[in-house]
């Protein structure tokens, strides 16, 4: 086994600096120097919804770049010195329908997630990006593209792509109407790639003082989703709602701004949601839902983003600061998207 | 104003047979004599949560067929002899958006409800078809083509357009992959129209025994929803699942049934639906309703149904057995719609 440094559950609500192994390379791995890694709000979740028991160990992490340390005999995507980005899968079973067609995110028997995974081959539990080092399987892994601010980047591997794969899936282009409900890490993201796909973008906020951050973005304005009179006027207007809010919320009012035909896209929470028959069935709407994405996507969406300049807005802190880091994201005080610096791991 | 026959409840979950008043006809109006009336679920709905009170009058019944018998001095589409067929909208604003996009039924002011509605130039609660008499605005009644069987084709107008909107819109043709679950007065039809368009399609039902039913309405086969063993096997196997079951249930297990991309379209039930976002989101799967449709699509399904000689399975009563009708289809006794005859109004 190899040895490495990570910030752990410790079954509370805050992350330990501790010691940790990572497995000895299998002909098709590499071990990726973890440089940036983002903090998703499902880190958030994780860390609070992690039991007291820490028998199970949780390291959360799975938007991150770095630089390729070693390779597997096997391996040849990849030569040590690589920039590298890994994302939220890290294998998948490779026969199934699902995996067959490109998404190994939805693959029958269960991709294995960056953290909390059971690896396939030895059973053990993934441990995450808030480390020093990484291994997996080079197939799960992404050449990050010349250009790229491999801080600024680490989020465009959860965030980003789950906020590709609606925009891309529904083929939002030039001329499509589209919001972006909840301007945060993913929101911020899904304005970024609206505008550079052509469409005509929205923010639907209840910050209204976020208008200049919208503008700046390049959403054409923003509509403030506490005032009934704003929401009132914006009926029917959009293809495509983006709604990243974190939280559980009413659907309702969301479905209504959807043009005839048009999508819900909802993203930013998982559970169950509960939608009125007729908010769909009136203007023929559609609800949708998406997260993460196929190995396809997620290069297409990189290679995208290096073309246009695409980055998250970030903060960049130590990773010595995570706690602080998950306490201000539980507040919302983040525009738009923590990326942790592992290298006072080192 | 004039007088005719029909069919109203009395406060309690009965009807009873009452002298009903309709408008004196306006420039625009036609006068119908009702031949022959669905009886929709929809019905049975209005029917039992009719209150006590009974002073707002409740004559259920909105699919129905008869002949035009006089015509206000504007009508230039009907002529008095002319067969004629009305479904479950009889006004709308006609200036918002939805109806200037031909779609009535989704008009911003509310469309009109064939009864239980309320009349858009006296204010008065319009009365259904459940009667011997209607009048209605000429640009909410439709011919009845040639060819079709006028007690078998008055369902067409309700439980036809509703399964058509969905099979329409989605652009079911040849090859594609669809479900129909239920088979009732919705999903009958709904099963000989996407045969009639092509599809590969097969029935999905509690009641294994419908399988010949199921085979002799064109679909392929027939998946008992009771046999996790048969609904495990058609995971992500079909295009669109119409579901037409009509008492709420877990839209789960039919979504799962759906291929990536597809469509689970939510017709039998009007209310909150609560789905998991993970339903939705591994494969893509997008959720939909419908219910009634615009003017132009009630007239292209009508006109599909003529060239292809598709009515509803009915089993045809003399209105005095309209009660009967209620209670049986309550118990989903009826293969596969009621359809009232009228002429012991007279």
């Amino acid at each position: 086994m190899r040895s490495t440094m990570g910030w752990q559950a410790d079954g509370s609500a805050t992350l330990r600096r501790v010691s940790l192994e990572r497995r000895d390379l299998r002909p098709d791995d590499i071990a990726v120097r973890v440089d940036y890694c983002g903090v998703c709000h499902s880190d958030l979740h994780a860390v609070s919804a992690h039991p007291g028991d820490t028998s199970v160990p949780l390291v959360p992490g799975h938007e991150f770049t770095g630089l390729v340390t070693e390779v597997g005999p096997e391996v040849t995507r990849f030569g040590v010195g690589d920039p590298v980005a890994v994302g939220n899968i890290v294998d998948s079973c490779g026969v199934c329908a699902m995996c067959r067609a490109d998404q190994e995110n939805f693959c029958h028997e269960f991709p294995t997630l960056t953290y909390g995974g059971t690896d396939r081959r030895d059973g053990s539990t993934t441990l995450g990006g808030y480390s020093r080092e990484y291994v997996v399987r080079d197939h799960f892994a992404y050449p990050l593209p010349a250009g790229l601010d491999p801080a600024a980047a680490a989020p465009l591997l959860c965030a980003g792509v789950t906020v590709w794969e609606p925009l891309h899936t529904i083929g939002v282009g030039p001329g499509a109407r589209v919001a972006v409900a909840g301007l945060g890490g993913l929101g911020h993201l899904a304005v970024k790639l609206a505008v550079a796909l052509g469409a005509d973008t929205t923010v639907i906020s209840r910050s209204a003082d976020k208008i200049d951050d919208a503008r700046r973005l390049g959403a054409h304005g923003l509509i403030d989703s506490t005032d009934p009179g704003q929401m009132a006027a914006a009926r029917d207007r959009f293809d495509v709602v983006i709604d990243t809010i974190s939280a559980p919320h009413d659907l309702g009012p969301y479905l209504r701004l959807v043009a005839m035909d048009g999508t819900l896209s909802h993203l930013g929470h998982l559970g169950p949601v509960t939608v009125q028959t007729t908010d769909l069935l009136v203007g023929r709407k559609r609800l949708s839902s998406a997260g993460s994405g196929g190995r396809p996507a997620t290069a297409a969406m990189l290679a995208f983003c290096a073309e246009r300049g695409i980055t998250a807005d970030i903060e960049l802190l130590p990773s010595a600061r995570v706690n602080e880091a998950l306490s201000r994201l539980q507040r919302n005080d983040v525009r738009y998207r923590f990326v942790l610096d592992m290298s006072d791991l080192s």
